[in-house]
């Protein structure tokens, strides 16, 4: 084993540990209740697995802030900075209900079958359930939040940002939308739109912590600030990987984005480059396409630099985003904070 | 012009005052901003009309509980118990808000083609926009809440409020659509139905300002159960008019709701009767149904005593509701809002 994967083992460890107690909460949080059917499908996602990374960053921000050793301070009674405690796992809960929601819904609107190897919401149960599936996810994240049990005063920001954080991924989603019908998207453009889609809700679960344990602005927004460079980092890494890895690790076909006309950091570039994008990959679609044609695809993509550039843009966000982590105490959970922004670009899939 | 019509006439006046006054603020909490088409496509509905009667149930709570003259203090700063003020009209804002999210996400799941006179979201935009829309409006109604401005106590309360009665409408939605598919629907099972997916926000609107002004929990409660109760009056209501207004003055077919299956006070009673209300108008569609059909299946409905039923509980419930009121001040605003209970089950449409 290489120290690189030495290193990617205990991150995938501490990941592996918070995701376990995130799985065991998510039942008490959301219980199952009548009516059954809607519940059961507003859970069906959260229980089709996932990798709980917004609750990890969530739960080693607060290890961070309080000094303790990872893993070892109860998440339900967690110390806040002035003598209080919070329950830091129903904020880590909430964060995720919200990952859950956006998911269902997006998958409604892109109709796409799949979703974590299991049939997307509106594929297992109908539409009109999915939406409403996720509807209700997206108030119990408001009503988990609340849960917390922190200062009202920190409570309000803490549900203020959750707010604005859903406000502004819908307004990504729909820029995304807005993109696919257009050429002349700049990498710019293409940033921001991934800032408001992915990155916010990787910014607020970096900030929450700070918010709800009392600590001050600037903390508050050197987390916020993290969230987001690593946030835009882990959407451009996923772009990339959409093109390199092989399917069945995907877990759907590779290529698909191109295929789907969908706007990467990679295509913009290249479009930028003088490469046609839109006829790379024309006449075929996700059920058609081969191999060999993605290759092609990918080549011509590289050939002008466009993977390299995702590439050395998302390091950069992530050497961005582990500088701003310079205002906690250097201890064990900062450290994986780091660990965790260096795994979001260095993960196989 | 009887004295029942001079009394209904003097509460449209009261309504339609606070009515201009919420569409003058609607733009200001919720201007178009980018991605425009997003925000359009949120406004939409809103801009469309509207009787905005919860923000009328919730600006005359306020003036009862403040025990001012009615329309004679400025919401936007309005005097709490505890000598501050709120943003009365952010809070009416916001309800009035979470009712147009629900409506556009109810017409996509009902696929209905209109709403208030003009095409229903997803019809003039897309499905993909109008699930959007719907989420934006969402989270926006959480923002506005905060923008109330109360004490931090107070508006983690009213947020949780706000978040509950989502959940709750949910649920009721949920249960509304099971009872399609159902034949032994009880009224009991209609009645609980129909305050979560209608009386809920009626309730909220009602309680709000004494949350948000800092009154004690009996008056909160009191104000929501008087929302409860009219909530439930004013949609049984809705279920009588969908029989006996004539369409044109409905905005819809006559006979809708009886057409297409949906359960109502009236069928379940009906049902228990021994009338077969599925046979009623079996064989024809919202398109082909005659005046003639109907009214043959009011008569039946009639003959068993359903719609008399249906208009007494809707009664029993506005008298219940006027009741709770006793624990406030014995003041116009109080008065109005006794009226506007009478009008829910009085109004011709």
């Amino acid at each position: 084993m290489t120290t690189s994967e030495a290193r990617e083992q205990a991150v995938l460890e501490g990941v592996r540990k918070r995701r376990e107690r995130v799985n065991e909460a998510i039942p008490d949080e959301l219980p199952i209740q009548r009516p059954e059917r809607l519940y059961e499908a507003s859970r069906y996602l959260l229980d089709a697995g996932g990798k709980r990374l917004r609750p990890a960053v969530l739960l080693t921000a607060a290890e961070a802030l309080a000094d303790v050793e990872p893993l070892s301070t109860p998440y339900r009674e967690f110390p806040t900075l002035t003598d209080g405690t919070v329950d830091m796992m129903a904020a880590a809960v909430s964060v995720e209900v919200i990952q859950s929601f956006t998911l269902i819904h997006d998958d409604i609107m892109d109709d796409d079958d799949l979703r974590r190897g299991v049939p997307a919401v509106h594929k297992e149960y109908d539409t009109e359930t999915a939406i409403l599936a996720g509807d209700t996810l997206y108030s119990k994240a408001f009503e988990i939040m609340l849960e917390a049990g922190a200062e009202p005063d920190a409570i309000v920001e803490a549900l203020d940002i959750l707010a604005t954080t859903c406000t502004k991924i819908c307004e990504g989603q729909s820029l995304d939308v807005t993109f696919e019908q257009r050429r002349d998207v700049t990498p710019e453009e293409y940033l921001e739109m991934v800032e408001q889609k992915t990155a916010v809700l990787y910014a607020a679960s970096a900030c929450l912590p700070a918010v709800l344990m009392g600590a001050d602005e600037d903390t508050v927004d050197a987390l916020y600030g993290y969230g987001l460079d690593i946030g835009r980092a882990f959407q451009i890494q996923d772009d990339v990987l959409d093109l390199t890895v092989p399917s069945d690790k995907l877990g759907k076909q590779r290529g698909s984005d191109l295929v789907e006309s969908k706007q990467t950091l990679i295509t913009v570039h290249a479009r930028e480059r003088g490469v046609n994008v839109e006829e790379l990959l024309e006449s075929v679609t996700v059920e058609t396409v081969t191999e060999a044609e993605i290759d092609d695809a990918v080549s011509e993509l590289e050939s002008v630099g466009s993977i390299s550039y995702a590439n050395e843009t998302a390091r950069d966000l992530v050497m961005q985003g582990k500088n701003r982590l310079d205002v906690l105490a250097d201890n064990e959970a900062r450290q994986q904070l780091c660990e965790l922004a260096d795994y979001l670009i260095e993960r196989g899939y």
